[in-house]
Formats: C-alpha cells, sequence, structure tokens
C-alpha cells in the first residue's frame, strides 16, 4: 500500500501537489482567483500555482516574481514570438517605437529599445509623457495598459484564461478607447460593431476578426502606418497593406476594399498636412520668441532639455496654451480622423475628427494672433492685414496641395487675394 | 425529358438562372456577399443577382448602376414613397432642407431640391460643410450616411437584408450619433433605452418604436422642428407634434406626454435664446470690423461668398477662433440640449448640452473681449466698464424673456445695475 | 351565497378593488402601465394602485400626492432608511451635502438640510447651478436624476418594479455617467466591466456588487471621500474605507486591495494640488481686479452675492472665460482623474481625467497672461519674465509637493531657476 501511495505522490503532477497547498490558505484569502484558476484549462492541464509563480512566497509578496510574458512563453512559445514580433511586444517604449518603421532609420538605435539584437525590449521607457507622471498616475494611467508588452493577462485574465473571454472584442476596449485612439467606439457604432453584436463573426468582423486573423498574435500584420500616422518603410508597409487587403477580401470584393484603404490614406494624408501647417505655425512663433512661455523659460522636457517639441513625444504639461491646442489637434482630433476613417466610422471620421481638428487651428490662429501682437502692443491693425495676407497665401498654396482647390479654383483665388492685397495697401 | 427540362428553363425565375452565373465567379471572389445573399428573403423569393445589379458586368464595375433606392422601390413601392417624403429622404441636400419648412417659405423654393413637382430630390448638394470637403472626406466622412437618401442598403444592409437587423435601435447608431445629434448615446442611457434593453419593446420603446411606429418609413412623422431647432410652418408642427402625443400615449398618460413634449420645447426655445444672444455678438463684431480676421480676408464661403455665415450653412474651417466657439455652442451643444431633453436623458441635456453651451458662451465673451480692445490698443478699463454695463443690460432683459428671471427680480437686478453705473461715471 | 359573496367582498384587499376600479380607465388611457402593474411584486402580493397613489384623483392629477420614498418607505422600512441614510438620500442638496463630512463641520449647520435632528432632509435646495436653471431645465436637467432622493421609482422604476431591471448596472447610467461622473462609462470598459459582461456577477463586480453589498441602499458605505473629492472626516474616512477593503477582498489579496485604493488616493491627491494651483491663479487676478469681467460686475452668485465662487457652488454661467475653463477642470477634468483611478480604467484616468487636466491649466495660464497684461496695455516682455519666474519658483514647489519632484532634483531646477534669473535682470 505505501509503495502504492508513494507512486501516486510521484506520479501526480508537482503543480497540484503544490496548487493544494497554496490553495490551503487562498482558498480563504483570495478566493476569487483560486476558484477562476480552478476553472480553468491550466488547471485541467495540471498547470498549478508554483509552475507560474514560482515557490518563494517571500518573493511573490516583494513583487519580485511578476509572472511576464516570459513565463507563459515557456509553454506558449509561438504566441509569445509573434506578440513580442509586434507593437504590443513593445508597448512602454512606444517613444521610440512610433519611430521605429521610419525610413532611412539607424539600424544601430534598434538597440535603445531591444536586447542584445533579438526582439525582445529592454526596460529602460523612452516616452517623455509617461517620464512627467507621478509613480502613482504612472501606475493606473500609463502601465495598466502598456504592460500589454510584457504580461499575457492583460488580454487573458490572469487566472481564469478562459479563451471566450479574448475571442470578444471588448477585451480590446480596455486601452483601445479614448481621445487618442478611440477604435473601440468607432468599432461599435459602424456598420462591422453593428452586424458583428447581432450577427457573430460570420457576417462581420470583431477587432480580432480583422487585426489577428486566425489567432495570430502578430497585431501589426495588417497594419500599413506608425501609430502617429506615418508611413512605414518602403520595404515593410507594401506588405502589411497586402495582408490588410487579404483579410478584407474574405468578404468583400477586392476592387472595393482597396478604393476603401486607399481612401483611408488619402484622408491621412489631408489631415497630416493640416497637422503640419498647424506645427509650422507654432514653430514660427517660437522662432521668433513669441511663445509665453518661451521653452527656455519652462521646467525642462525629459528628453530633450529646454526644446520646444512637438512631434510623438511632446507633452501635454509645462508647455503653452497653444501648444495645448495643438496637443488635442494632433493626439486627439488627428488620430480621429484618420484611424476612423479606416475603421469605417462617418462620426468618428468627419465630427470628431475632420471638424475638429479644424475647429482647434482656428482656435490655434487666434490665439497666434494673440501672441504676434503682444510683443508690438502697438495698434496694429494694417499690419496684421499685411501678415495675415501672406499667410493666406501659404494656406491657398497648402490646400491646393491638398487637392482641396483644383488648379483653376487656386489660380482663381490666389489672383484675388493678390489684388485685393494690392488695393489696400503698398508694403 | 427534354421538353421538360425546356419548361422547368423557361420557368425557373430568371434571376436564379443569372444568380447562378455570377455565383460561378463570385463564390470565390465574394464569397462573403453570395452567402448573405443566399440567406436573404430575396433569394428564397427568386430575386437574384440581375434583378438589382442588371446583367452588364462592365457598367457594374465602373459604379455607373448603383443600386439605389428607385431600384429597390421597384418592388417596395410603399416604404420607398414613405421614406422619400421624410427626412431621410433628403438626406445630401440639408443645406435647404434645414429650412424647408420654414414659415412663409417661397413654395418655388422647392425647385431648389425637388423634381418637378414630385418629393424626389435633384442631385444638388446644397451643404455648406460638404462642398468644402476633398473628395475622399467627403465620401467617408459625410457620404457615408447622407447616402440614406438614395441607398436602403445603408440601414438594411446590402445583401443579407435580415429584418431583425433593422429592428435592432443599433441600425440607427451609425449616423444618429456624435457630436452633433447624440440620440443614440442620449438613448442608451436614458430610461426607456435601460428598460429596452433588459425588458423589450413592450416595456419600452427602442429608436423604431417611436420613429417609425407601425413600421412606417416616414421617419418624420412625429418630428415639430428642423433638425436645427426651428419650428416648422403652422400647418404642419401641430399634426406632427399630435402624432408623436399618440406615439407616446400609448404606454403614458396624456397629460403626461403633453407636459414632457412641452418642456422639451420650452429647453428649446431657451437654448435657442442663447445661442441668439451668441450669434449677436459676433454680428456685432463683424459690423465694426473686428473679427480676425474678416470674412472678406478669408477664402469665400461655398455658397455665400465673402460674408459672415453663422446659421445652418456655417463651416467650421476657415473662419475664426471666435466662430469656431460658436460652431460649437450652436452645432454640438445646442443640438445636445434640446435632442437631450427630447429623448429624455439628464446628463446629456444638462452637462453636455445646457453647461457646455453656458461655457462656451462664457469664453466667446472672453474672445470678444479681446478682439473689443485689439482695435484700440489703449488702456481701455472705463471704457470697458460701460461697454460691458450695456451688455449687462442686455443680458438682464434677456434672462427675463426667457424665463430665469421673474418680474420682480429683473426690475430690482436692473435697477442696481443702473444705479451701480450712474454711481462710476456719466456716459 | 350572497354572505359568500359578501365575505368574499370582505377578504378581498380593498387594493384590488381598487384597482379593478382604476384599470376599468387606465387600461384605456395608460394600458401599458397597468401591464407592467399586473406583472410586478405589488400586484401579486395585492397592493394595487390606491395603496400608494392613494384614493382622491384629484389629487393626483394636480401632481399633490407623488409617490414619494416615504410612501414606498411604509413597506420598505429596512431599504428606505439606508437610504436616507446614504449619499442618494441627499440628493438634491449637494450644495451642502458635498461639504457635510468635512473635518470640523459645526454641527449646527445640519439644521441646514435636515428636519429636526434626524436624517431626513428638509426641502430647501442648496445648489447654485440648480437654482440659477430654468424651470423647464431644472425638471429634465436636474430633478430627473436628483429625485433619487425622494423616489424609490427612479431606479426601481415606477410599476414594473422587477428586481432584474435594479440588479443590471445599466440602471446606475442613467445618472452616474456624463462628464462630471462618468462612472458608468469608466466601469464599462474596465477588466471589471468587460467580465462581468461576459462571464456575470461571480467573476467580477457590477456597480451594485461593490457599492451595494449584499443588496444595502446605503450606497456611501464604501466611499471614503465626497464626491468633491475631500476627504470625509476622521471619525467616518476609516470606517468607510475598510468596508471598500471588504468588499474587494471577496475576489483579491488584501494587500493588494490596499496598494490600488492607496493608489487612488495618491492620484486623488496629486490632481487636487493642480485644481488648487489653478484656483490660486484666479483667485489672485481677482485679487488684482483683473478678472474680466470681475464679480462686482456680474449678476450676483445666487448664494453668495458678487464674489469670486470656485468651490463647490461654482456657476458655469455668467462668469468669465478663465472660470470657465476651471470649470471644466475641476468640475469634469479632475473628476475622471481620480475616479478613473478609482474605478481601474486607464484611459479614463488619464487621458480623459489627467492630461485633460494640464491641458486646460495651460490654457487657464494663457487666459491669465492676457488678463495680466490687459490692464498694463504696455510693452510688458521683460516684465512678463519676472512674473513668469516668480510663478516658475511657485510650480517647482508645488510639484515638490505633489512628489513629482524628488527633493534633489528639486533643489537643482530651483537653482538653476534662480541662476537663470540672476543672469537676465535684477529686480
Amino acid at each position: 500500500m505505501r509503495l502504492f501511495l508513494l507512486c501516486l505522490f510521484l506520479l501526480l503532477p508537482a503543480g497540484q501537489l503544490l496548487a493544494a497547498d497554496c490553495a490551503g490558505c487562498h482558498d480563504d484569502r483570495t478566493p476569487g482567483i483560486v476558484d477562476q484558476w480552478r476553472q480553468s484549462a491550466h488547471a485541467r492541464a495540471g498547470i498549478g500555482c508554483a509552475d507560474c509563480h514560482g515557490e518563494d512566497h517571500e518573493r511573490i509578496l516583494d513583487g519580485q516574481v511578476r509572472v511576464s510574458a516570459t513565463v507563459c512563453g515557456r509553454c506558449h512559445d509561438r504566441e509569445w514570438r509573434q506578440h513580442a514580433a509586434s507593437r504590443h511586444g513593445l508597448g512602454l517604449h512606444s517613444g521610440w517605437g512610433c519611430t521605429r518603421n521610419l525610413p532611412g532609420r539607424d539600424r544601430n538605435e534598434c538597440a535603445f529599445c531591444h536586447r542584445g539584437g533579438t526582439a525582445l525590449p529592454v526596460s529602460t521607457v523612452n516616452c517623455a509623457r509617461f517620464l512627467e507622471q507621478s509613480s502613482a498616475m504612472g501606475q493606473v494611467g500609463c502601465n495598466r495598459c502598456h504592460q500589454v508588452e510584457n504580461a499575457c493577462g492583460s488580454c487573458h485574465g490572469n487566472h481564469l484564461t478562459d479563451l471566450s473571454i479574448v475571442r470578444d472584442p471588448q477585451v480590446c476596449a480596455k486601452c483601445h478607447m479614448g481621445p487618442d485612439h478611440p477604435q473601440w467606439e468607432m468599432w461599435q457604432t459602424s456598420q462591422h460593431g453593428q452586424l458583428w453584436r447581432l450577427k457573430g463573426e460570420k457576417v462581420a468582423p470583431s477587432c480580432q476578426g480583422c487585426h489577428m486573423p486566425d489567432g495570430t498574435h502578430d497585431v501589426s500584420g495588417g497594419i500599413a502606418h506608425t501609430p502617429g500616422g506615418k508611413s512605414l518603410a518602403d520595404d515593410l508597409a507594401p506588405a502589411r497593406r497586402e495582408a490588410m487587403l487579404d483579410v478584407c477580401s474574405r468578404c468583400h470584393a477586392a476592387s472595393f476594399v482597396r478604393r476603401e484603404l486607399e481612401r483611408g490614406d488619402a484622408v491621412l494624408a489631408e489631415s497630416r498636412d493640416l497637422v503640419e501647417e498647424a506645427a509650422e505655425l507654432i514653430e514660427d512663433l517660437a522662432s521668433r520668441g513669441l511663445l509665453r512661455p518661451m521653452p527656455e523659460d519652462r521646467p525642462p522636457h525629459p528628453l530633450r532639455g529646454k526644446s520646444l517639441v512637438l512631434d510623438g513625444q511632446m507633452l501635454y504639461e509645462d508647455t503653452s496654451g497653444i501648444e495645448s491646442l495643438f496637443f488635442r489637434l494632433k493626439k486627439f482630433a488627428f488620430a480621429k480622423t484618420w484611424k476612423g476613417a479606416f475603421h469605417q466610422n462617418p462620426a468618428w471620421a468627419h465630427w470628431y475628427g475632420n471638424a475638429e481638428l479644424k475647429l482647434l487651428l482656428e482656435q490655434i490662429r487666434s490665439e497666434a494672433d494673440r501672441l504676434e501682437h503682444f510683443a508690438t502692443g502697438e495698434k496694429a491693425v494694417s499690419e496684421s492685414q499685411v501678415d495675415r495676407t501672406t499667410s493666406e497665401l501659404d494656406r491657398l498654396r497648402r490646400e491646393h496641395e491638398r487637392g482641396r482647390l483644383d488648379d483653376a479654383a487656386y489660380r482663381k483665388a490666389r489672383t484675388e487675394l493678390l489684388e485685393s492685397w494690392l488695393k489696400k495697401d503698398a508694403p
């Protein structure tokens, strides 16, 4: 009998024994968690507490042995590699990550984020906005989403790991929502979202349907742009676009798909021109020392010091009023415009995006007007007429460039403007 | 046998034969679409591809034979006529459509939008905001919703046409959402929306329950105002209001319904007064040449040329900072206030609507203050005291008009104000 | 036989007889309501129309005998007492209610809101924002939610009273949503909200799960702060926090719960510092007579007269542009920041909250800049350098206080700033 029990002991998976050990206390202390584990595929497969958490209870309590993606990757190697190679695997380094696929990038810079020639990220965070936050806000406001980089549980849950959870698009909503990337909101009221809700995946795609086709964890597969709307490098963008065309063509005619995605490209390009227009306006004010306050009179930017930062490392604090408006224009309205177009949501693309972007541009011009005349402090009416005429010429040129005015309309408007200027004042 | 087959051939609906022909390629090229059609009532009734698309594949590919509402109307004549007579049937002409039911309108102007004495719209678009957009934004941001005018598929879907889709209120959400008309959002968290979700149409109404009673496609049946909040003509508004009273009285006491709808009218009237207050402020600045820039110094409005436009044809671009604030006040906040009241949603009526409207009005006053003193450039403190006292008198008068001050409070406040003015300065 | 019928008559609950009387007309006039009552537990228990509405039909029509919470409390005494003792029971008096648990409060002030030593509120409303509204907006925008104080039907429904309605979290959404307290929105896309939707209350909590544990109607049980984010009195806050710890510990490890809630406290404290920074800026402008308009030049505040009001009684109308920005900062962005942290929603805590708060602070500084130089009207560049240096010192001090700069970083930044000032100008 003893021999039998000994064999039984040796044959029982170590995990289950240890799980029984943990459950002794944890059925009391964290009953919900133990309960969830018991229902999970891990329990059914004999994967117990120590298999993921280890056996050193002190180090667990101390937060020293977090169950990171590398732990899951011991068994789920393929998913871990797909994940690490995608944008999800570069979650908290997006300060660099946003720019990593730009054309002409110095490949030596990879070492800023990746360990020794691999795709695995180092632990240095390079997002200026994150570096500015307090510890508490950094944890609840930033890490809670960006931990996706290294915590499979952020989508899968920690103990329940029921696949029905990760197959529901609302799992993406925890992070992919909000003013800077409202994909959840956009998808929900789009035709896709409505039909999916009523008829399921056979009729319309969920997030997973388009972005994780066939369950791949490489969520970047069909994405041909950076999150900030820049094109990817020439050796990458076409393949990404082909991949997305394939996905859409599972339901739609190829010509229709091509047209729709190219329209998204057009919306992106036009909107990006408007963002650059706004940025140039602010850069011009800075070059003339007219921002209030100027960068040299503010706390330094955590990565760039005392300089004007309007790119992906832009802050939303310790800048100036006109830069606040620009932050909203670029980080919120621009994002909604082009991502709304790609998610086929007219209200988001047009009203929350395009209209908002243009309304903010007018408000930026007003604030620029105030700043321009602050320095002079004089009665500046005729001077401003000249200023505005010049910027009016620029505006016409840009509208022509982005296709809003055709050649004939452009020439006509330009002539009219110059003639009105000639009538009013001699420079 | 051959005779039998021949008769069978002749008896089979042409649609099915042609469908078989189309499916030969399209099962491969657009399998989702073919699949949806096969499940549809059209397929069961023998309506095949050619019945709607025609047989000329070249013209189909070229986009020359879109399946418009007139195609559906060949069989669904009643629904087509109801639809065309309603606001849904005037989707992209709302620049005129918003004003078509105003009192005293010159009926000859009907011809601007309608073909030869019918309710069918001509193809001229009269929305200035649409005319300003690039082709791409016009398609994805405007047409995608406004195609409702002439594409039954925009609600019904193109091939699946399952009635369960159009009977779910989320079908309306694709368009009736967003900052300018968030009916979906308002309904969702209202008592009606919550009860409908839990208990269904017998307990609380969906969008369709109130606005398409008994399945009518005339969605304007119970609507007594234009989308911009103006009253309809005297020969139209009472009938519309009675129709809505009937619908609400299916569940509620008639006296309750009347009170609720009249409260909505009151909220609309008060809020419209505030919008007019803001508009007058801007018109006054324009008349004194104080807008920066003035309309004559901007690109021309596509319908009105170089003039100030603050009505339904107002743009959100190429205006000025103060007009941007007004756009938000009128197009977004005002809409949320009164539509929130009619959709029985306190947070939308009050916080997203009323509070936002008043906050924006203060911001407009601040910007007006900046513009007013821009021209003078002098130390203008005492001058502004006089100006503000005058506008304070106006403000009191308006508050009295819209019922916020009763007679006694008005007389008291007015007297106090004039007395303080007399003490400070002689005009 | 007649005796039998008489006994039956006497034995039948009076409610049913009267219900039959009411239904005679109301089956026709308000069929939905009668239908709902018939399905309800009240009908099954023989509670009929007169039991709640009384028998005087004139007074009912006149609105004189509303079915208030005290009526329900006749039978549901425990729930009524729990409700009245909680914040739900002080719905429309929150002008005082927000401050009632502050430390050191004069207990005699209780009489402002409560009748004779009880927790039952008097009928005087003390919310300035409510007092400013028209009757129509006060009803639809304020009372519709704040009637929770005295109308059980506002959650339970008036006639259906099906418990499945109040056990669904969307019942809370009717009021607990919107820019000033978007708990519904926050919970929906949080981990809790997503898991609850897919797996139910056993896996994750609904609103009721955390805030009405075991069905208590004391919704304030686990709340350790006022709605405006101030700490409760020392004799109250610890017990409230313990109660919440208990609730969370039903699923989570106690140490995890404590950390999470203390992080919420930290986010609240830091954000409150920013709100105070903004308030001080405006108070400073007011003390120098620089607001446009000043409080003495505006309609009086309904409770405070002609004074600057930036606390819980702050208005969103008849103030000034800079106060409008502050209203949004405090009432909207600040609320979203800390409540988003406590509801475990990163996008709400960070983007809708924290980033918005800081963006608005920059806009407030810009408007302050305009106002500061309005009075002088001179070329004020060097003067502003000095001003801004001083406020820069203040800013560093605050950042140090709220933990964003540690001691070493603070000393370094402060030294650098003073040295740059010395180089530029002698005061």
